[in-house]
């Protein structure tokens, strides 16, 4: 006889059982014929006790391989939150050290425009016992030497400065590279004082002149300034014209700071920054300003 | 009747078993009474089958899904171990970049102190050539203008050095800034000299008289320095002061060196980090600057 | 009667099963033994199912546990992914950071460039009206002042630019250190000239004339350049002495520009990264300078 899985529902249709005599007049049997089916009653009952057991003990096993299985996944779970610590302890510690390192770049970025400002300072102070002289053809100075060439300019557009002590010529140079490479165009002269205030008064009378010629040919005198300070005053172009169609009498100062006349007052800025600080508690000038 | 879960103990008391019958004089029951209580019997234990073998396919079906569950677990913990090991390594390339930034960090930093050196270095070097003069009322110079002042202030107070040619002024000036905003105060001036060596003899000489007047009032010469520099000196105040009464000759020397008398020689230091250096092997010289 | 773990094993050698008698002729067995037989025979399977009760009841307890593990289990796992996604988007966000930093890190590396050029280029400016005079023993200037004994040693060495209005000193001055100081030498010069054109024109002769002496002891004309460009010019020294072994005619341009002489032309380069560029489009220059 083979072990059978779910032997009760089979046995409804193929052999007696005891539920079966129960609801059968079991008075007509023999002794012997019952004491055959009851035998047989129980050696089936006795046969499906064994296929039973023998599937406890498979679940039972089953039991245990999932009991090993889970004890297993929770060892590698342990594991994985020990490292999930570890790894968070890593990511706080670089998330600290960012901290920190935004701070020290913090301060190397005030350095490094402090050294942006000094660097310009020092390049400004350089220039300014200086003139830049725009627009004298070149081989000019072959005969008289560049630096009586400018005197000779100096003359023709200031003649009563000649006898002025303190407006002495120390040097005088041609720049190395002309200012627009694409465009043919007279290299500048960098004219240099000895003292600072002979610079000034030639640049007074020349801002009062308006035109300066060079043998009747139309000269500029300009402040000689560093690269950063030309970059600077630049970043002031939009702004500037935009009060000037305003007529808020717009005005570069040295080194880079614009002024301008708004309610009835002058006012200066060192930089867009401190401007914006200023605009954000006008709203006319908030106004005039937009698209800038 | 209905399926029983534990039908053991419920029949002890309710119906008879065949255990009940071992210790039962069965001989005196008649062959059909024990027919059909073994029949009953039977039929009690083929429902107590039927129900043990429906909690055993139960317990096997729930066996199932946790088995599901577990492969689910299994795989999801896979899933979790294969990420932990991409971000750890992610964390290692970032704790890798970060030592790398390190290094590159370091490089700026010492790079930016070389460009604080040299620009002191420069900023002084501009300023070699002049005397700071403290102390003149403002629009004395109306007159005379103020290099002229700067001549007079010269032969009140140096009258050998009338004739030393190296002594030429180059031009002199008003700064800009007032020392103390919120305290009227005379604007100082800088004078330049055309020759370090003839500033040098005036500085000489000043420091030898000790007391400087222009028309009676007290003046004081002092060098111009890079504001960085007399952020340098500054920093030695505390400690100047200490040795100062300790009387170990405190000296500043250009630009913003501290020399002091130590074990009867001069020692000197360009700033703070050196001298405590020196400090950790001299112990007497420790206990002087504790608190400083 | 003990309960019986493995109950129908044990009970095939020891007590008599319905199997067994399904096998046997029972017909002999009078009805009394019969029915005692088969009680025993049901106690038997009353207890076998008590104690499959029991272990099922145990299964289905240690099920219950291992439900509640695996509830644990898919709790901490969910807990485990809910951490997984924080970490990965702190890790993600430190990724974006460190990406954004090295990006303000370029800008710095080019700002930091920026002043490293600037800081040269003013630092050689200052310097562009001196030359620097070496081998003038110490002491010479004693009587004669330093500035004197630069006279003199221009009208010994360049007997016509003695009339030359342009070449004025303005100052004279040795160095402060000995540029070795483990050898004992004299320390140099500093001749500055008041104009940039005087000091070219002497250095253009002390080209020309290649010797120059002071009482008949030889000395040297340099040019006064920034630590900086002495730097510069020195990483140029192995590709310069290759290329002149190779008679290419090299010559180091003002402040730091290798020039030199390939396929019949000039060219010149500010840095060894430009040459670099360039010789990678010429194979005979890279086989030149393999090694340097």
């Amino acid at each position: 006889m083979t072990k059978q899985r779910n032997p009760p529902p089979k046995k409804e249709h193929e052999e007696t059982t005891a539920r079966d005599l129960t609801n059968t007049d079991t008075s007509k049997m023999s002794e012997s014929e019952s004491r055959i089916t009851i035998i047989r009653i129980l050696a089936g009952v006795e046969n499906t006790l064994e296929s039973l057991s023998a599937e406890i003990k498979e679940v039972k096993n089953s039991q245990n391989e999932i009991k090993n299985a889970i004890t297993e996944l929770q060892s590698r779970m342990d594991a994985a939150a020990a490292r999930m610590d570890e790894a968070e302890q890593r990511i706080s510690d670089i998330e600290d050290k960012l901290i920190e390192n935004n701070e020290a770049e913090k301060q190397r970025e005030i350095k490094a425009k402090e050294h942006d400002l000094r660097i310009r300072e020092i390049s400004d102070s350089l220039k300014r016992n200086n003139i830049r002289i725009i627009g004298v053809p070149e081989e000019e100075e072959r005969e008289t030497g560049i630096e009586g060439l400018c005197e000779q300019m100096i003359a023709e557009n200031f003649p009563n400065l000649g006898k002025d002590t303190d407006i002495k010529i120390q040097e005088a140079q041609r720049t190395h590279i002309r200012f627009n490479k694409n465009r043919p165009s007279t290299r500048h002269i960098i004219l240099k004082f000895t003292k600072y205030s002979g610079k000034e008064r030639i640049m007074k009378a020349a801002r009062e002149k308006k035109s300066l010629t060079y043998k009747g040919r139309q000269i500029r005198f300009a402040a000689d300034l560093s690269t950063e300070t030309w970059q600077a005053r630049r970043e002031w172009w939009d702004i500037f014209s935009v009060f000037n169609q305003k007529n808020m009498q717009p005005r570069i100062l040295y080194p880079a700071r614009l002024s301008f006349k708004i309610e009835g007052k002058m006012k200066g800025f060192p930089d867009k920054q401190k401007l914006k600080e200023f605009v954000t508690t006008k709203p006319a000038l908030q106004e005039i300003l937009r698209g800038t």
